[in-house]
């Protein structure tokens, strides 16, 4: 089948501290620190095969997600920018929804021709933090597209507890579009764990910054305008994203370059404050670190964005404020059920930040694009 | 002043057990045990005066609400149906808004000409319950238009404390518009409180059931349809306020009367059961009570509705679903902040329930015309 | 090998609502609208075979729980007394601790001679509610002991996923105590998950009540006090179960039978109520249903005991004092885990509450024992 | 009377931003940006009058705490280290405990003779953090001791509301034990309020490490055993108190100085890691910011300590584990009622970590001896 490969050179960096089996299975929890000269190739890969608790799913829809975008680029060191973990060789796509065109042979909920989309996170089910609830902190984690292959490519074999419907969509939209919405059920999932499933302590009426207009933060900003946010404040350098972002909801759009952050969100909230702030840029030092008068009492920062330096946190505005701040990652565990009804009540549309829909042939001139991060989403159809 | 004043005559049930204040005060914790033959008289009161810490308002505009329906109604044993706390005589009109004409000495944050919302709920802040926050459980509570003076008068003195800026909602919509909004901010309080700061754990996404298209009913409506609800299943009686609720946005509006309501919730919410209710009917016995099948995995139940009898509760449902229930009383602490940010960013529209706006002097006539229920808010001007 | 059986007559009820499966499978939702004349019988059942992902234990200690009289005892209708999932025939026995003596192929974590405690629910890890984490919830759920065969008997295969390490209790106190420690993590789970896991708002410092000094009462003690209850107020009609209740800490334990619980419990907490109320006596109606002024604000009520009729809540006083009420089963996700730690940093010892450890042999005679309710916990041996 | 006044001179740092009410005030947010040269005497101080919602205490027991070291100590710079709002001159003194002498006009629950510990935070009660329940973060705060006149005196008004009886716990051990423990509460508190009302997901079983055996670090310590911590580590530097902290059962106490932390706490967790970080050494740069591996999943980190560079934060480590970060300040609505149950119930006895009782006389002395932090708390009696 055909599909779009990442490799790279193994090239670990002096004094980076690694355990065995990362080494072994070259599959390191900091790709930055070893993997140099990322570089894709569309070409031919073997057909999967099948187990008996998976499905085969035919994909129809895949997205290219800021985090491909890091495992494709490298800094200026050499080194891949994603900082997660990462194994190469490996297919691409993490963000897609298909038809099952297979069912194995243990699977029980699911049937021929059923839409689904997929989680990216591959929890085992087995080990204390899966059994506790945290899968997206699994201590055997696998990720589609990051450690094993994923959807760019033609079919794409998942395990069935990984799947969820997407019905409901198609019964509202058809099913090529719900296929396309399905494709971003997993950034928005990624969303949605941050905001609701984090820290547990969404207001309707907060007040919302959120940091990067980039596919992540406009899921957080359609989430937060369904979710009832008061005052919604994207902070983009990119002029074409702050538009989308407009063109979605924003009370305001701003360009971060230069600013004074704090003064800039006390004027869009009327000097009441943020109650919400999402990082979704991957720079928390310039974003999450800099604001210190604009929080609002009980003021939430939610960490989302992967990449950037650590940022040094103001210990005394946090005291004073009581201000909590919490790390997400994932989206699995419950996101995609409410993200999926979320698209068929009509909350949200996530098709406001797609640019452009190309078949899976042009995905290196769509990687090329996406350089420049003007366009916010880029569907691809391997089929 | 020209005021609307309700009167009842003092009449315990025999066996009704009181506290010496109770009796003292006639103010007791169950009207419904103790007021017989309710009245209403629209006259002459007279002007209220101004303490340090309160300001004057001007009532631009009051709403009637189901608890004032409830003391003005009497049952078929000749009682007061307002199960809660009542003293007559009293001006009845705890949901309003005003201008404030006189500023009181020691007041710090509002000035002349000022619009605001009014908590009814005049927590004293100085009970253990207000020290931790629980202000609607205040333990030396007196509430606007039940225990002291309302706002269906001309003029009202109301503590600083519980007064809300409506200074947001009028930049969007104008003085006029924002005082008719203002009106409604208590009871949209109410149906906040419940929803989003008893139980605390909201999610979007989720499946609501709303039992009773009464002011509290739609407000819970507009509410989780602008906090991000699924499928939003309404049941009333009363064919004219379902077609209000549908208007609003509910994906059904169904009578419940004679119907299998586990089997029509199942049906709405495409077999997957819902996972918040909201009780704003006053029947819980006919509302929650039947509920078993319906009941989602971690189903939350919210009674606001005052009146009926006390449910049974299904206990093994409840535990094999684990599902949990919450009282909810009151809107102080917290929600008249959120629900004007709603109103100003403009993700609830509450005037889309007024059914007529009418002078003070029509307020009798107002009061009969309630009774059929066929109407959902009527907002009556005293200036 | 031995192992002790319950046998029941099939006889549903006429009218109870039965799905195809449950009548199938012999496995109905409510044991009590269809198993009549239980039976228990000790004797030769047949060796249990391995699944790759299963070990196989050597059972070293079982408890007999509450819900195992509930299966035994008829009521007076002649059936079963407990109201939720049976099968019969089957071997009893779902509070146990064992030996590893066989590990499956596919097993990762444990290891021969391991010794481990095992949740009774066999939550399967793939429907919706366990991917959400609902996993007391299971909707394929199987149970130890009471669907499929429990550990009254000399040996049993468990799932990996559904065992958890006693080391550091054995550190701690040795294998032969660990192991009579382990057979308890079970029913101490059954009220980790409610007090802890339901609502999430336990405060150190709170005041608690705790209807029924069985298993189930005794290990909510032992956890309220290792917890950081303020009082604590027992109540059972059996004096030699109130006497283990003050032995183990109770600030009270009274006879519930005729009393005013109101008045009772409003002068043994000075007057300032109770916060944490936890029905594990199995009769809402006899205990929360009465309950009303004892209630302070915040109130939570946390429903645990099976049996009893539906109680009718009222409602006015949960909304006047704000109190939520949650339905709590099981002990999977999380609480074997904590349960552990308490155990191994000697915050609970739950021997205090073992009345007898006997030979299995002796499970007649324990059962019947148990029937005055006199004991709080019987150990059986059955190696 | 006597008192124990603290002054410094007014020499704001170069470039420091200050609004011109704390110019004016002397009322600076940043002490250690504005006051140098600190000193404390001992002397006559007038006579304190009582307004009509107080109450005049003869203060009994005062505490010497970290912040009033942090006050009276200057930094390399020669300005106070203590980095929050402080003015002077003025009395210090805020862990303290009184009898009530004179009940101003308007007190409503409290009588001549009742035994009370105070808030140090004198929270306005009409701001709209205040209203909304977050009275710690008050707008219009005052603290006594910081900004107003504190309890290193003979006599002190208080006012009503702040005011936390302690009958309970002189009922357990006499009117003058419960005054000293009574001097406790407050720093208890503010323990209690970062463990228990920060994030709200204390767990029991949790594994807990805190930093700094100081009276907050040993407050938290005595709370987490009495809330059912699993393994307690604490680190200090001073060997004397690390003793104390044994003797209050600490599983470990170890010194920091120049250990690999993340080490230190996986050895001492059985290599689980820690659930609950708590810094109370004012040295986040040097406690919290080291950790990375030992984090366990959902870990979380309570920030109570002031002093120190602010840390930088590991933002990779913190979303792969699901980390969550508060900053905590204060101890009042609630905190307060919640330890004086806890003392009363003997589930802590912090007269554990008092090295010395001694008359006000003695306080400089005391203050120069607690330079060495070798003690934990010394109490010093007015009276």
């Amino acid at each position: 089948m055909k599909a779009l490969t990442l490799t790279a050179e193994w090239a670990p960096k002096p004094g980076y501290d690694m355990s065995d089996s990362e080494r072994e299975l070259r599959r390191p929890r900091n790709a930055n620190m070893t993997w140099k000269a990322p570089k894709l190739t569309l070409g031919d890969a073997p057909d999967p095969a099948l187990k008996p608790d998976h499905v085969m799913l035919e994909i129809a829809a895949v997205g290219i997600c800021g985090s491909d975008m890091h495992m494709y680029e490298a800094g200026a060191d050499g080194y891949m920018i994603y900082p997660g973990l990462v194994h190469t060789p490996n297919i691409l796509g993490h963000e897609f929804a298909g038809r099952i065109v297979e069912v194995g042979a243990d699977v029980k909920d699911l049937q021929l021709g059923d839409l689904v989309a997929v989680e990216e996170i591959q929890w085992c089910g087995e080990c204390t933090a899966c059994r506790r609830g945290f899968v997206n902190h699994c201590l055997d984690i696998e990720e589609l597209g990051f450690t094993i292959p994923g959807a760019m490519a033609q079919y794409l074999p998942a395990r069935a507890k990984h799947c969820w419907k997407l019905d409901e969509v198609a019964e509202r939209y058809g099913e090529e579009e719900a296929l396309v919405m399905g494709a971003m059920v997993e950034p928005t999932g990624v969303s949605y764990q941050g905001l609701f499933n984090r820290l547990r302590n969404w207001q309707p009426g907060n007040n919302v910054v959120i940091f990067g207009a980039g596919p992540i933060g406009l899921a957080a900003e359609a989430l937060v305008i369904a979710a009832g946010a008061g005052q919604v404040i994207m902070f983009d350098p990119s002029a074409s994203r702050r538009q989308i972002a407009l063109n979605m909801g924003a009370s305001a759009a701003l360009d971060p370059t230069g600013i004074d952050l704090d003064e800039a969100i006390m004027q869009h909230t009327l000097g009441r404050g943020v109650d919400y702030v999402v990082e979704c840029a991957g720079f928390a030092d310039k974003t999450i670190e800099p604001l210190d008068r604009c929080l609002a009492v009980n003021a939430s920062i939610i960490d989302i964005g992967m990449g950037g330096d650590n940022p040094t946190v103001p210990i005394v505005a946090y005291k004073r404020m009581g201000v909590q701040y919490a790390g997400s990652l994932g989206h699995a565990g419950g996101p995609f059920m409410h993200v999926i009804r979320l698209m068929a009540a009509g909350r949200i549309d996530m098709r406001k930040m797609v640019s452009a829909r190309l078949p899976l042939d042009d995905a290196l001139a769509a990687f090329k694009r996406l350089e420049s991060r003007a366009d916010a989403k880029i569907i691809l159809h391997p089929n």
